[in-house]
């Protein structure tokens, strides 16, 4: 049997809360199992890039990435933000050790063509370094990875963490059993959206056609959704979606939303 | 017989000029046998600090690091310039992979006291992990470490780099023929500090008291071959003090100054 991994992904609305963060970190340094911390950027980058008087563009909540911004986006993701979060791991005796993509040639990207409209520096992976991976999970460690990848020549790219996560999962499931574990702000995916109450346990996929069909899961969960039932499709165990608030539940499938394989 | 291995420790004055720091990375990627990289900050840290408005102290060319001037040297030591050294390598085919001293437990420290001064969130070297380096090096990957350590409780501290690269150089002697290069304004050691041309090939613990006791060595240098000479009594097999630019000859023993135990 193969030993159970998760990657755990968290966004901004953690890392931008202090009390949140530092209760979360304590709850995942009580994972039992093997695991991964993928941690977005919140927005300390955008604070940081409004100081320096970098103007910001985002669009469709991506952020253009220009030469000055990749500097603010590399200094707090893999510096301020990786190396804070790994510093308490370590105080919690969770053996914690910061990656960016670039490290170990952990995740190799390609810069994100210009045709539709340009990111700028933003990569798009390509390939996850799992051997590298699988040995320090092996060896005790706990990865924490920032969302700055690299493209092989030198150059560092802005990646989105969820992406990153996706393909983690996807590169390990050969060798582990993973759960992948999305935090979230709502409990979990809702049959009703103002109703924190209508968490929908499982979902596998012929529900999830029947619910789309019904037209009962909000748009904007469609292509997060659509995402997750291909890193199943890929062999990744289960995606989980729920507040890191709850993360020892959503661990124990006792919170959250858990997207399955039917089969 | 003992692996060789490089702990090679690059300053500011690299770190800042864009093209020496090309230069420097192709002929550190070269070398054939094992090495770590040391860096340090240089002036972007200042330069951050300044557009941050955030006062920047400094004592006997130590910086006061206050909780923001720590955030900033995280960004800057960890997350900017650690990252693009790593991806810089990595196109350079050298297996580089990003440390500060939480990660992993690297480098364990301990705050300054603050009896004489207090220099804020500053760390003085408690324990290097070895097993780790040594594993990394013995798996093929060359360490690139930001002078950045944590106190094992949850705080990062800024640590002289200097310090750090003689801290591993000793911690590494026991399972490796060490060889620690500091790299310098200067081409090594000079008889007279305004000739490039009479740089001391090798100095030995005997003709450095010779040396000292006929006023011949200029006396902001005492203090760091006093330490050199410390890490070749712990272990160290040689110390060498050249210019980054001669990497290829210090490495062969061509250049620079070389301090070895003379027994």
């Amino acid at each position: 049997m193969k030993a159970s991994v998760y990657i755990i992904k968290i966004g901004g609305n953690i890392i931008d809360d202090e009390a949140r963060l530092q209760e979360f970190l304590r709850s995942f340094s009580h994972i039992q199992a093997l695991k991964v911390l993928v941690h977005g950027g919140g927005k300390l980058a955008t604070k940081l890039a409004d100081t320096l008087n970098i103007p910001q563009q985002m669009v469709e909540g991506r952020r253009i990435t220009d030469a000055e911004t990749l500097k603010v986006v590399t200094m707090v993701y893999a510096g301020l933000i990786n190396k804070s979060v790994v510093a308490r791991l370590q105080a919690m005796q969770c053996n914690a050790i910061g990656f960016s993509g670039a490290d170990g040639n952990l995740i190799k990207s390609n810069k994100r063509g210009t045709a539709q409209l340009d990111y700028g520096f933003v990569g798009d992976v390509e390939l996850v370094n799992a051997p590298l991976l699988t040995q320090l999970l092996r060896d005790g460690y706990t990865p924490v990875i920032a969302p700055i990848t690299h493209n092989g020549h030198g150059q560092l790219l802005n990646t989105n963490a969820d992406t990153i996560a996706q393909e983690i999962a996807k590169a390990l499931a050969p060798f582990f059993a993973v759960q992948l574990l999305y935090s979230f702000e709502k409990k979990g995916v809702l049959l009703d959206v103002d109703d924190d109450g209508s968490v929908i346990p499982v979902i596998d996929p012929t529900s999830y056609q029947n619910l789309k069909t019904a037209g009962k899961i909000f748009a904007g969960m469609i292509p997060k959704l659509d995402n997750a039932f291909a890193a199943i499709q890929a062999g990744v165990d289960k995606v989980i979606i729920g507040q890191a608030e709850e993360l020892d539940m959503l661990v124990q499938g006792k919170a959250g939303t858990m997207l399955i394989n039917g089969k």
